[in-house]
């Protein structure tokens, strides 16, 4: 399958394909299986709901009596799609052995196959069209699921009393960036977008104007220096700062840095997907929850952007050669972009203010894919910008990603705002 | 006490301290006690605390060397007050039997004096303005407690065996309303608030712009009839109208109804204040989740009207003369307003679709105050336009309340609009 | 109802209703209505819970047509008798106000006199000695609430601020006791019983034979003192002397020391019937868990005694001038019995290393009594002995009480034995 | 390693160990990672403890200075010694991927190696006798695990929808045993041991004298058929079979047959190492709680044995050729001894009514073998016998093993017994 093809939608699909596997090729065994939180999912379960996916949407799509690879994968590989039937318990995802990892590569490699064999012989059918759409679909969710799979392998590996690199190597050091407020000025301005081509998802729709009071936002991420302050302020003892159900939590959890951060006498270390290393101070802070993002900007005197706010900056100000997966490095970097906001895409998401909800005008799609974005439209908040692990491909500035606001294990940073 | 006094502050006060006690007269003492939720009070608990508040706010703040009346009462009557110092945990208020009924009473009795008696002997004080500043803000935290009251009341009693009537007496009957939807056209708008007088609460400043992209709203609220009807069609069975914590919540309460609705032999019933009433028809429905609200809206093929849109409806075709508490009905009734919005103000509090967050400029305040609306803007829901358990000189429409998207024990109900 | 019938049985039933009624008399209003953990019920419960129980098993036994007084009583009242329909959620007793105490009380007043006309107009019934024997249950039943009453409202009034007196006065003052042995020799014995008459419990038979193979118990219970050196030597921070079970119970919920100590100023108190009191050094400990008193014997070199031991001591060393609820000592005092083992009977329930089980020869009786003890025989532990909150006529030792290893809140104490 | 010793302890300790590495020859890499439960370990951690144990107790114990293999691994495959130093927690052996299966077989292969060195290395050290002593302690540890193995991999393949194989085969089908009491006649027993070799753990001594007021025991186990009949007849929807704390646990897990049971159109499988077979009806039943037990016996107007008269029928009527896991069986089966008690000594573990407690005499050995049995000797109840999974050099009729009542991933059955 190394081969790309000529055809610009199965290369697409080949590459993504490809990429998937790619990104497991230092695995041992071992690694594929294991859930160390239910948030997560083992990397062989990514690599078959992917795979599931375009057998449901293309192979099953374009011939009602397609027979099913393995019918138990329907069950075991459906995420949470109800109107495709029971699913297995997201919780216990790591429960099982079986499938093993190498039934799921020919079960991947099967598949892939067969899609190309598809595409290749149904040209001329008249739901071709609409085939091609969801294969887009299908591209599109295997490359969250590329992310996902970074996500997931870090937080699996960090539990280890010892210290698993995913890869050699090391982070770029981050370069210093003077702070700067880059003002937004009040009025109308339209967000979002109608377009279909290149790829959107539906949550992204339709365009529509927004009204912005004025502001101003930030240069550059927060970084892991400027965190370091905020805690060692006390910004984590300090209920000043925090929403209610955030100071509840940190309580519970005993929580008191981000996620990953290490302290050995006196120093902070952050585990990586390259193995435990020192903080790097220009570094932006990742890995914090919607709450300590808040409770930051609280003591910072600032606030979070609305997603309006950033949309509406990204459009003037974007610099679209931003840190993506593609670059193939596995850590955040600030870099400083001059007549431009630094680090806006790629590097990290950027958590806002916004809560997850449908754009004026929105309606939820029928079907299953109307599963996909608009059921999560309750209790979430907006992360706008791309992170390092995103597929540059996969990104644009109307993407809206969404988490729940005590989740910390996605690749989120914090960029600052405030009123004019 | 019964006396009113002749400056309009003191009026205003008594009025709410008498008016809180008078919810109380027909409440056995055991009816004082219990806690049947989490999320309830103990009615004494509302007597206490409410007094609590003028005591810190009002006492204790013209008069830094005040000796409390009791200081355990600094713990149990403080709700969540993390800048005053430790309090009782909220769903153990139901564990205590001290203080009695009437040793409340007897503190209700001396802090309103004493209140009074601040009131007529520091008017020379240099912080006399910031004093009335903080009984006003005293006697708006009772007037919640009074909806509070009710709402805690009902539900008690509602785990009864037996059909307790708060009150003797029936509900209202409501009008038949043909539905029509009044158009929102699009464009800019402002929305809240910088008036100081008569008081607003922080969460409504600062009055500020938005667009509005085009819609309709419903001119009336859903009836049990609507509501009923999207049971009977399967509404609680089909994932699709439903966000995906809803749907799981629906799944592991097994919930088929609203919250206070009993089924017998076919027939569709209704705990209320009045006891166990028949289902009226026209009658909005109420004591709704946010989650089924929306579940009905988009079975209905409409959606949750944002706050913006609530409040920019309001300011056209509001109808003053609303069902508040004032008008000592006890359950929420549909009368048809000739020319404007029925029922848009008073009768039920209203679901939007806008979770709960700072408006554009808002800053949380300094102190105990800033505990009071900023840190629950995390996860929750805004409802507008009042109840009837709502004091009518409480109300305005650019009020903000705000639950979680799974509460249904307050005064909750459902306006529909769409887009144009 | 106070003048004393001529009748033994009606007089044993008249003294124990109004012994009932008699503990409850300091009582407000609101003491009777809160349940501040799951295992306690409030006390207007217990009244009317054995109050039920006389007209299930007497008044609805005699006369099958018999109308309840309430029908919802039937589900309010009922404990836990599968048998006899569904019944209150346990947890959840305090969360009902109604009925009110006074309606408990009338109640109980209507069903004493209905038992009364009873036992008086159906002496010649043929189901005559079967109700006498029902009603002796009753009774027993009834005293056996008469503990519970105190041991809960002991349990409500401890989670106050204030330092609540459920009566006046203080604790006697406890003697020191000398520390000595007592021989059990080796061989064949005799426990439980086959008698009718006074009443036995159905668990307390039949009479068996068990082998001993030689101890020695203790002629004193383990003091505060000797537990105050227990905690002083870290006893609560050694897993050496725990079982598993009970050290990860004690890390989390992070407890040091028996149920009502409080530590002011390096000086330990105790939260008694008589409120807040500094601990007597040489009362016996009271309020400790099965874990708690095996660590203690672990940490002492010795073991606590099985429940054969006990009883086979108790045959020839007991004092039947125990200290007994008929004394109106509210609090465990320490006496010394020369040439007998001190407090063996009443003071404390003493806690035996015997899980409890059906004796030899057993069965589960059918219907509801079946339902009294015998669904009861799993996980728990045998305490022996009676308290001072035990009705004197209540007891006899055979008599065999079972708590969870990890409850505290009833007037358990420990006493060692050890192998010879 | 595959050479047997000469040395009968060097023979027994390879054995041991080479029969642990076969029971998982047929595993996936994948099938060595999974805790399907929290009571399971993955089987790669039962390869790495058992390893530890020997590491812990033999290298170590003879060699202070003895340089661990791997740090970390001192917390990793501690299972719970307390005494030992921090240890990872239960609930999350299987998040852990590394070491992987490679790694610890490497371990595994290399302490095997250096405790066979100190074997012929220290035959004159004087503390040589202990070193043995130690040494059978880690054989028989490691025994258990063989069986803890075979129970682990059953549930975690028993979670699969697909029908998982842990072996080609199929059981032995069952002869029809007659059924026959055995009379037990009452008097004084002796159980227990003071052996030391071959060796016994603590749990099971002292030799000590017991009464048996007589009573009859089973010639044979409960049968699948007669469990069917228990299930036919209404037994899971009748609490007057069941303890209270166990019709709550049914209730709540919806439990209505034995673990491994799934019924087809009628007809009942049961999932087994052989993968699904149909049930055999003269098998004994598997996997029942000591709550299913007990309701069975209840049921049947049976009890279950004590564990005195469990071994006091051994010592008369056993049969030690009973179904080990030396004859490489992985289904229990009924066979039929003439002339005494069926299926006694292995086949299935046989629940008694005995709560898990000392034996009299019986202290704590000090250090950390202290935590080896006595620290688990609350709330459990012991079961005899032995299983198909148990070695048969493991066993011995004195032998002791324990559980909760509510587990039933172990080779757990019923024996029946009733008083005379």
């Amino acid at each position: 399958m190394g081969v790309p093809s000529d055809d610009p939608a199965q290369h697409k699909f080949l590459e993504a394909r490809t990429f998937t596997e790619s990104l497991c090729q230092n695995l041992e065994i071992e690694d594929f299986v294991v859930q160390s939180h239910p948030d997560v999912s083992p990397p062989k379960w990514h690599l078959a709901h992917t795979t599931w996916f375009f057998e449901k949407f293309v192979l099953e799509f374009i011939n009602p009596n397609y027979t099913p690879f393995n019918p138990s994968y329907n069950v075991l590989f459906n995420s949470y799609y109800k109107s495709l039937g029971p699913h297995w318990k997201q919780s216990e995802r790591g429960h099982l052995s079986r499938p093993t990892v190498k039934e799921i590569l020919t079960y991947r490699k099967e598949i892939t196959q067969k899609v190309i064999d598809v595409l290749q012989k149904h040209s001329g059918h008249p739901e071709y069209q609409n085939l091609l759409l969801n294969l887009e679909i299908g591209i599109n969710h295997e490359q969250q699921h590329q992310e996902l799979l970074l996500m997931d392998i870090k937080r699996n590996f960090s539990l280890s009393i010892s210290n698993i690199q995913y890869s050699k190597g090391s982070a770029k050091i981050s370069e210093h960036i003077p702070q700067k407020y880059i003002e937004l000025p009040g009025g109308e301005y339209s967000i979002g977008t109608n377009q279909k081509s290149p790829f959107r998802f539906d949550n992204e729709t339709p365009k529509h104007k927004t009204y912005l009071n004025g502001s101003r936002i930030s240069n550059r991420l927060v970084t892991n220096s400027d965190f370091a302050e905020f805690i060692d302020t006390g910004g984590y003892k300090n209920y000043s700062y925090w929403q209610s159900v955030g100071w509840d939590l940190i309580q519970k959890e005993d929580l008191s840095s981000p996620l990953y951060w290490v302290k050995k006498e006196n120093d902070w270390y952050e585990k990586s997907l390259y193995g435990i290393q020192k903080l790097d101070p220009n570094a932006p802070v990742s890995h914090v929850s919607h709450f300590e993002a808040e409770a930051f900007a609280e003591w910072s005197g600032k606030r979070l952007p609305t997603e309006e706010e950033w949309e509406i900056a990204s459009q003037t100000h974007g610099n679209s050669n931003g840190q993506f997966c593609d670059s193939r490095d596995l850590s955040p970097t600030s870099s400083l972009s001059e007549n431009c906001i630094s680090n806006l895409f790629g590097t990290l998401w950027e958590w806002t203010s916004s809560s997850y909800s449908a754009y004026p005008g929105y309606r939820r799609p029928k079907g299953a894919i109307g599963e996909y974005n608009a059921k999560f439209m309750s209790g979430q908040y907006v992360l706008r910008g791309g992170s390092f692990a995103t597929p540059r491909s996969h990104f644009r500035n109307t993407y809206r990603n969404f988490y729940y606001p005590h989740q910390r294990w996605m690749f989120s940073g914090i960029r600052l705002a405030e009123d004019l």
